[in-house]
């Protein structure tokens, strides 16, 4: 059968892992696919890297444009990230009748609605397994094999740099500072990390995540986004001592009134097969209603699991390019008529239980008044942990686990203690999730 | 648009648990499908038991021919199981141009080749998420998820009812007879439990996942099967305490020579994510060469869990049912005309390692004649642990594990250890995987 040529943009790290695992595994692919799959041509603004990457008999180019309009080009791969060049790029090759395949989250997560829509009207795929926790196939979970289910809410570990500092930070007990210089000495952490330790990365896939799962549209501008960069190690060992670790999770779940869509540091039950997903793997627990929970487990990142993803991309739209478009799964999972307008919920409305660390003089009476002002926020404490204070050390920490509540309540009661006479500087206050 | 009539053979759990769940999320599945899925027929030979899960305005009949000729009916769903009229119903629903829909891994194991091929002529699809690991999408992450890849192995806990008794063996240390009784107690096992604990169960699944993996055609008749009623509570513990875990694995892997494919009581490290997955949960580790390993995780069996498989599957055909059949994925994940020749090696030419149990004299020179024979049989020793004797015992017991060896190798080193005059009895040979 006639091969599927492929235009791939972009031969960096990801690019050069999909064209090594086109080759190695030719044979193999195409028992699947029932046709080559090819790239044919290359665009970068390094050619002598393309060439060396790209070998004899694929056609390189420096004009990312001639190939998105290239009428040889059956699918164009977009592996250039970031908003800028790549959204022209993508939308260009949907109006010339292209599939893409990308892995790029950001794009996706900001301007996904544009895209979808576009590509929608145009009869053309746009896939993105690779976008969301590498060689994982949770895209194709949520929006294939979960679909009989109501998604109830799904909480994952989708960034491997911050998911290896904080377990190097609880094995070693050092603090995030040295940790991340660690990390980036070993190539886990970019030069600039901001995007990952600041959660930003993780909420551009939990954004892509929950509206596959909820069937709303991409809304990256409201979900809350915290990162690990204040985390302190007296937290992780704290959180050990009461039975949980701390992982940055991406939660999306599904509440009457609207959407909750976060990214921060959160502490969840040590023996959940989820908490002990260590170094830089990643994770997604998904809860629906007729299959409970499961869970997908594997690399997040490099160049071959995140090709695994771009190339499986590839044999569904080679599979399915010349196929009615009804025949093909709704980019968002949902008909695109079928969007719901749930909104997603302003982080005070989140409801999740707390961790929350006081630093106090040890005197009589201050936990009858932090206790006090907890329960009149209607607030239900779960555990407490007091430090034992050092000889002749007159503060002390406090450690105090809630149920659940709304997040504006444990604002409220979070100022009132803090102005406590006995209370010293900020209460320390994490997010907490039984999962 | 126009519903998708679907015709259900057998009422029993996983029947109701499908259309409970096809009721209740009518709605989220039409958004998601673009199209109604309605059960309009049910078979079942208890009339009375199909009314009262049914309801009204779905037709009942206890002729299940009757709903696999009927020209109204797209898809039949067939949840009768075992190999009899299951296997004509299936072949007659696709004679008669039928989309079929099945939980059946015992028919599929035995007889998928011949049932694959029917539908593959008839341009009809035969769709089985759900025979394998209940709600968890492995078919399709196999299947279309690592398409990217050179699946190398795969190793799966896929029979709920072995990995709960497993797991009570070792928090209880009890033995196996008695918490049998108890899974009987609480409904994990069945009243007639032979198909969970001999493996058969596990073994059907193994089955069903290498053919996927590899191309191969289904060969149930070549998978070693080994189940657990031979275990002992002292292997569990001695397991432990040299860091191992046991679980009945399904195990499919690739080598030069062929595919080795096997079901039985494994040991594997206890600080492995899928060493952690306790009572009737199931989990599938699949290694692929660009992915690395994976894991899916969720409940392997049960009404709902496993009608989320099945309703998945009807969505997917609800999707392609009339797309040329060049647009779907194959039934065994390779065109038809793609299975490969590799053979299902014989159990004496796998290679793994061992953890060897014997029991001995207290005296010099066991050891020596032990080791010596192992050497002479090119098998290396990775761990030993010898039991100190009790007061006034002369007998002892030492476990060895040891590195990879061809499992021939190691039945004649046991033949040669058996007949040491100091070695009492049989030795209790276990396989090990470190995966």
């Amino acid at each position: 059968m006639k091969p599927i040529n492929v235009g791939l943009l972009g031969i960096g790290t990801v690019g050069g892992g999909t064209f090594t695992v086109l080759k190695r595994n030719e044979e193999e692919i195409t028992r699947r696919a029932g046709r080559p799959i090819r790239i044919t041509t290359v665009a970068d603004k390094n050619l002598e890297l393309a060439r060396s990457v790209a070998g004899e008999g694929v056609k390189l180019t420096d004009d990312a444009f001639s190939v998105v309009t290239d009428p040889e080009i059956d699918i164009v791969v977009e592996l250039i990230g970031g908003y800028g060049v790549a959204r022209e790029l993508v939308m260009k090759a949907i109006e010339n009748g292209k599939h893409v395949v990308t892995a790029n989250k950001a794009l996706l997560a900001v301007h996904g609605n544009e895209i979808f829509a576009a590509a929608q009207k145009k009869g053309v795929m746009v896939a993105f397994e690779a976008a969301v926790a590498g060689g994982i196939p949770i895209i194709k979970a949520l929006r294939e094999g979960l679909s009989a289910n109501r998604i109830q809410w799904l909480a994952g570990i989708i960034n491997g740099t911050t998911n290896f500092i904080l377990s190097e930070m609880r094995d070693k007990g050092l603090p995030f500072a040295e940790v991340l210089k660690e990390a980036q000495a070993l190539g886990y952490a970019e030069a600039d990390p901001t995007f990952d330790i600041e959660g930003v990365d993780a909420a551009h896939k939990a954004t892509l995540m929950a509206s596959i799962a909820f069937g709303v549209p991409v809304q990256f501008d409201k979900t809350y986004v915290e990162g690990i960069t204040k985390l302190e190690a007296a937290d992780i060992k704290y959180a050990e001592q009461l039975g949980y670790r701390i992982k940055l999770l991406g939660i999306a779940r599904r509440r009457e009134q609207g959407i909750e869509l976060r990214v921060h540091p959160t502490l969840i039950p040590a023996k959940r097969l989820i908490a002990n997903v260590e170094g830089a793997m990643n994770a997604v627990l998904v809860q629906g209603d007729a299959v409970g929970a499961t869970l997908y487990y594997g690399k997040g990142a490099g160049a071959e699991p995140t090709a695994s993803a771009v190339i499986a991309d590839l044999v569904d739209v080679t599979r399915l390019h010349t196929a009615d478009p009804e025949h093909r799964v709704p980019h968002l999972a949902f008909q695109p008529d079928q969007i719901s307008e749930l909104p997603v919920l302003p982080i005070d409305e989140v409801e999740t239980s707390y961790y929350l660390r006081l630093h106090v003089e040890d005197k009589p009476g201050v936990l009858a008044d932090v206790t006090r002002i907890l329960a009149d926020q209607s607030i239900s404490i779960d555990a407490m942990l007091q430090r034992e204070p050092e000889e002749g050390e007159a503060q002390t920490d406090i450690i105090i686990l809630t149920h659940l509540t709304i997040e504006k309540n444990m604002n409220a009661a979070i100022a009132k203690i803090e102005s406590l006479d006995a209370v010293t500087g900020k209460v320390v206050r994490l997010r907490l999730e039984n999962l």
